[in-house]
């Protein structure tokens, strides 16, 4: 039997055939299905055009309203109430309401609702993010959720592999954020399109599983249909207890075929920092440290998880926000947000004159809750700096690491954590 | 010479006269000038039509950026933007960034930006809140703040007085909200027009500074120029070591002239709920109780102080947001959010399912953070229940006390507090 990626594996196992190959078209059972405040309203439209009677499984259709809430506007409440509508109707189990809520891609994974060797999708690019726990995800249109709200089905190309090998020891103030913004910034924005990103070596080895969900979260940043880590003893230790369903964990095999293969020397690396407007345009945080900034936001699905606030605190540490910016904290969950209160980092980011917000996706993508005006610029631990992500057409975004964050909101400008120690 | 009241004297006191009488037109200095991110940028606008300089009093202008922040969307963003360079420009000690401030009229009597015997006037119609201080302050126009940003001075109807005397002791879950919701419940939305409500008697005696800025803080919605509590003890401990400026206390002549004398005896008074779609439509709560709820708030310059955050988690206290609801608690300020988490309050709320998000006005007049949906039902702590106030036009907003809205969050209707013990 010839060898096969752990991507491939999975997909396998989900079409139900011993194995598959890059550039097939298959059709898999899912796990899982999400959809948010934006996508599932319209997922829901469709899906009561199918005519089906019900969900294929109340306990696996996620619905997370987080984009705009808490309810931004009429509209966006109006859509929120929609979903509220049909979760009951359907006996959804997993219907997150404000207060009790999370952002999708950091909520899924700390509920157990996610584990290796899973295949869900969601109507939401950044699904990839479940990777970092060994699971195929990936992002699909509200039409492709319909379907699979109603069938636990869908459809998929099987995609090429690239190997990711970094190698080395991760410096200091280095995580999976500059991993994954340094290997954007070689490969470029469409340099995996539709592709999956195997994330090896002893440097992701090394990663906490929430530095790995920051890495497969950003493979659509590189144009990926999937980022995937393998999973081992960390991410066994991260899902017993946890997960609320089985789980499995596959492997590469050691003769499986790659479209490519890159190898990356970690033990030089600086944090990285992307400039307008492409998560592409990185430069290593001492080639960047003359940008003044306007706001700094310390959240998302990329980086609103404990460690990230528990990095950004320590940094914070003494220090406080320079009077010239914004600091805006977002705890990823409901959960995180305890967790951050009960170790006295949100009161130690309140008392450096940050402002703590209940989790929302808001700011990230410009959709509330910290926009940013004609000409003021951001930098953010967030995952796209696209020309207008967080505003005004004319603002700009630049992305980092916690750790970068906190520095920058400090000095007033991009720094370098090191700068304030 | 004349026996003249309380808001006689202080508006005399500022107009450099012995005595005014109510009907007279008055110039008067102004103590202190405020506008928030809604009215500032009309009147910085108006301010540069004038033609001066500067500001008259670069301490004494303060703009709070409240109502849409953290920055709802591109336009509040650019609003706020014009504001901080205005405020920059002009040297201004007392503008609030993100992270660093609080709703208006929460904000100011902590920082000791206001006192007894103040005049103050601010664009925004709560900033009769001060009265609670036993300072004359009242909402102005944004070209009235303008002239008053140049000149330090304005002009003013001397307004009569309606002076209301609260006997009997309070009973137990009854504060200031609910004598202020019963008064103008009592006298309409138009009870007081153009007209100076002065509190006094033994039960707005007994009430804390916080009970007392809620009290005044609706008196705007019985339509009145101003409310104001006579000084004495308390509120000298609440503004020793706290007032940036000297202050004086004012007391009304024992036979100072009164459009109207009102006796209220609270020894019976249950707490109030103020029905859709007017502050006057109050009701016992216990005539509330079948109302179901969709949202709750718990915050805003009426009710959003640590007082107001104690009192409902002291209701919460091992109990669960009911499931049919979202729980929105919204701390006035930085401060109070800070000694909220210090005292533990934030956790409980969290751990009870509610979302605490950083101050702003937010969902109080339907600008972001929680607005309602077609159909839906709020029940809020803060000041207005107009059609549409908190978002889409056929949705309600009912008014009560910080007891009964935890209350009601706990069993997902309204609820009195003795409900849950």
């Amino acid at each position: 039997m010839m060898a096969m990626t752990i991507t491939e594996k999975i997909l396998a196992a989900h079409a139900g055939v011993d194995r598959v190959e890059p550039g097939q078209l298959i059709n898999v059972k899912v796990d899982l299905a999400l959809g948010n405040d934006i996508t599932a309203p319209v997922a829901v439209r469709e899906f009561e055009r199918i005519g089906v009677e019900t969900v294929w499984d109340r306990e696996r259709v996620v619905i997370v309203p987080d984009h705009f809430v808490p309810n931004k506007d009429i509209k966006s409440a109006d859509q929120v109430k929609a979903l509220r509508e049909f979760a009951r109707k359907h006996g959804l189990t997993h219907f997150y309401e404000v207060g009790r809520m999370g952002v999708e891609h950091c909520l899924l994974p700390e509920q157990g609702l996610v584990g290796p060797g899973d295949l869900v999708i969601g109507a939401d690019s950044h699904t990839c993010t479940y990777g970092g726990l060994g699971a195929f995800s990936t992002g699909v249109g509200s039409t492709d959720l319909a379907a699979a709200m109603a069938l636990g089905e869908t459809w998929l190309k099987v995609p090429e592999s690239i190997k990711f090998v970094y190698h080395g020891e991760l410096p200091r103030w280095v995580g999976g954020k500059d991993l994954i913004l340094y290997t954007i910034g070689q490969i470029g924005v469409d340099g995996a399109l539709y592709m999956a990103m195997e994330f090896t070596g002893p440097a992701v080895e090394s990663l906490d599983i929430e530095g790995r969900l920051t890495m497969a979260n950003m493979a659509v940043e590189a144009g990926a249909k999937n980022g995937i880590v393998p999973p081992d003893e960390i991410t066994r230790r991260y899902v017993e207890g946890r997960a609320k369903r089985p789980y499995t964990f596959y492997q590469s095999d050691p003769d499986a075929r790659y479209a490519k293969v890159v190898e990356i020397d970690v033990s030089k690396l600086e944090p990285q920092v992307a400039f307008p407007h492409l998560p592409e345009n990185t430069r290593p945080v001492s080639e960047a440290t003359g940008v003044t900034i306007d706001q700094v936001v310390i959240g998302s699905c990329t980086n609103g998880r404990l460690s990230d606030l528990q990095l950004a605190a320590r940094v914070l540490k003494g220090h406080r926000v320079n009077d010239n910016l914004r600091l805006l904290v977002i705890p990823g969950t409901q959960e995180i947000y305890m967790q951050a209160l009960r170790e006295g980092l949100v009161e130690q980011f309140i008392e450096a004159g940050a402002a703590v917000s209940t989790p929302t996706c808001g700011p990230c993508l410009g959709g509330h809750m910290g926009i940013l005006a004609r000409g003021e610029r951001a930098l953010a631990t967030t995952n796209r700096n696209f020309v207008g992500r967080m505003g005004h057409p004319e603002s700009e975004v630049y992305l980092c690491n916690p750790a970068v964050a906190a520095a920058s909101a400090v000095l007033g400008r991009i720094a370098a954590p090191w700068e304030v120690e």
